[in-house]
């Protein structure tokens, strides 16, 4: 990865990104194969004046013996240091950034019970945190950087996948031109005007139609609010929490989503690929659901909790977004989300309903948002799919023909 | 680095090393830059009974940004969370593999007050583990692998300095041989020997001199223990706490110590050498020092407490060890004070006392045990090292002669 190139890309993300204040701290995710992104990525938050930028490693290869060798028991517990080293970054204002880079086969062979019991114990002990990075209580952004065993998987016959593969980051990410920062700006004033759309609509119902089957109807939660690219933390200060992104999503009323709906793509999860997979709901409930690849991995997902039975977020994508139209499949939900119309099993985003982040627990549930441990999207836009919005007096209009913005 | 090889390293500091036992935890600290070495110790880990094998990741480079920029308030704040990560290791009896490869310049234009203000609040901060760690309350082992900038500054001139370096590590860690396992306990064996020698004398005071100017009265703590490889944990389970190891070793008496001592070999401390320095002690306290080399560096050592005005450890080591026999500048501690008959500044180990590990603080204090936060081997033994023993009725006897054993 070409340094210069990196530099664009680590301003990219503080500034327009987290949105880094001076004197502020920041915690970055990284994998060990990626040692020097996170010194470009410790350098550049220095000069723009982070008070502390500390590393947390990760390594798929180190976790996968883990999973192999350990028992679910031992791997199952969550030291209390390691829930506060997460508090910590809530309690002194740090922002976050993860540099994702994870094998999405890393974790194939692990049976995905296992995977799934871990996984349940580390969301709950995390949940304080979860809930705090799903309000906005600090800024945070997600990323990604080609890792060997990544690349390879994207693209197996090249010479030099990661090379190949970080130049399709690029590309998606808007940073090959001269000046990325103003580019991003017109972006998400372009995606602000389809929210507008969507808010001043105040839909009650979405429906959605494709020759895959899918044949939904997704209710939106009481005084739900159409989000795009740039938010607002709880510090009133704007951010983007994932780069790329394309999407205008809102909140899902957990209750009120009735019908059948086909997966578009693959989804990587946990290291795990599900593929071909539906989910039939009734009254917000998922009662039937059946997948080609990764039965198990899905049904460990639906298992979780009792929030991970609904959903908790539908985002809206055009197909002529530059990652569809890229036609790559990234095994990588940051990019394969952006790429597709998607919802979201389990907890919603407590901003996608008015001033929900200063709603309790309670009153969240009450507007229909759902609540849970997990929150996993799942790509569902097809280049046919029909969106259809409905009013509360029944009235409607369609949002997407053939995979794009009809509006 | 060949995977096999890699394999028979990791066995040995399982077997030999910390002597892990079924069902135990275990902690490595390891550079990001050793990847694949943290993967075959965790693998051999499981493999030999680990229930878990945890990786606490480093990296110079971060590190070092992190020196370069950020304030030394900001460097020196450790956080609470950070301290239980590491008593945890405490309570759950874990064991503790540090794997070093540490760039001995890599700080090197960082000033060494800012270094040394940011170490000591640290050391303050962890002193509980730090002596958890001294008085063998888990058992521990320390070990080394190269790193590219590392193995440069050892062999600058060498094609594949990195295979060289492992190579030579590989040597000194008696592992170029059928039964590393067994050559270790004959290696253990015959330290006992030098120890029990040492034991059986009951010296009062050692009287070192060489053709460097030193020439320096050690008295030794009231009863203290001669230590060499193997030692034995709190819970009962022996223990080598470094591989390589050629020291045989005991607690001087921090008020009985008169005289003039030269350093025999550079000192790689905090990513920074001192060289060519002498110490001046009256009565058990430095009362003068120099350096040719780092002389900011030595001073915020001796600056830290008061302990580090005295000493806590008198280690001796033949000039026909392997490691002094390779004539290999390290520029690592591990090696070179293995290398040559050494002193440490700080800290006393308290199981060189007898049933130093039950005794108080201030019990280890009233017999002459120095304690600091601190504890830093330095080097003196040169090929004309002499080192007279003298007994309480004032009898000699030569311990060395030209820098080997005597006895």
């Amino acid at each position: 990865m070409n340094k210069e190139i990196l530099e664009k890309y680590a301003e990219l993300v503080y500034k327009i990104g987290v949105n880094l204040q001076k004197g502020q701290g920041v915690e970055i995710d990284c994998s060990v194969e990626n040692a020097e992104v996170a010194e470009v990525f410790t350098e550049v938050g220095y000069k723009l004046g982070a008070k502390l930028v500390n590393i947390r490693w990760n390594y798929d290869k180190t976790a996968y013996l883990n999973y192999k060798y350990a028992e679910t028991e031992a791997l199952a517990e969550v030291p209390e240091w390691f829930i506060k080293s997460k508090e910590y970054l809530m309690e002194k204002g740090f922002c976050r950034i993860a540099i994702d880079s994870e094998d999405p086969f890393a974790f194939k062979d692990i049976p995905a019970e296992k995977l799934g019991a871990v996984s349940k114990a580390r969301s709950k002990a995390l949940k304080k945190y979860s809930d705090c990075i799903m309000s906005n209580g600090i800024r945070w952004c997600v990323v990604s950087v080609p890792s060997k065993a990544w690349a390879e998987k994207v693209f197996p016959n090249d010479a030099h996948p990661e090379d190949k593969l970080f130049d399709e980051i690029i590309k998606t990410m808007r940073l090959n031109c001269d000046n990325p920062i103003k580019n991003w700006e017109n972006h998400i004033a372009e995606m602000d005007k389809h929210a507008k759309f969507l808010n001043e609509n105040a839909f009650e119902y979405l429906h959605y139609e494709n020759s895959l089957g899918t044949d939904i109807y997704v209710g939106l939660a009481d005084d739900h609010v159409w989000l795009s690219a740039q938010e607002e933390a709880k510090d009133g200060v704007k951010f983007v929490a994932n780069i790329p992104t394309e999407e205008v999503f809102t909140c899902p009323h957990k209750e009120k989503i009735n019908g059948k709906v086909y997966s578009a793509l693959p989804l990587s999860y946990n290291g795990q690929i599900i593929d071909k997979f539906s989910l039939t709901f009734k009254d917000g409930k998922i009662v039937d659901y059946s997948a080609e690849t990764g039965y198990d991995a899905l049904k460990s997902i639906i298992e979780t909790d009792e929030g991970t039975l609904s959903i908790g977020e539908a985002a809206l994508i055009g197909k002529n977004s530059p990652i569809a139209q890229s036609g790559i499949l990234f095994y990588n939900t940051l990019f394969d989300e952006n790429a597709s119309c998607h919802l979201a099993i389990g907890k919603a985003y407590p901003t996608t309903v008015r001033n929900g982040d200063k709603l309790s627990e309670k009153e969240l549930l009450e507007k229909g948002a759902n609540d849970s441990v997990e929150h996993v999207d799942f790509m569902i836009g097809t280049p046919d799919l029909k969106v259809t919005g409905i009013r509360k007096d029944k009235s409607e209009a369609v949002i997407f023909t053939d995979g794009e913005w009809a509006i």
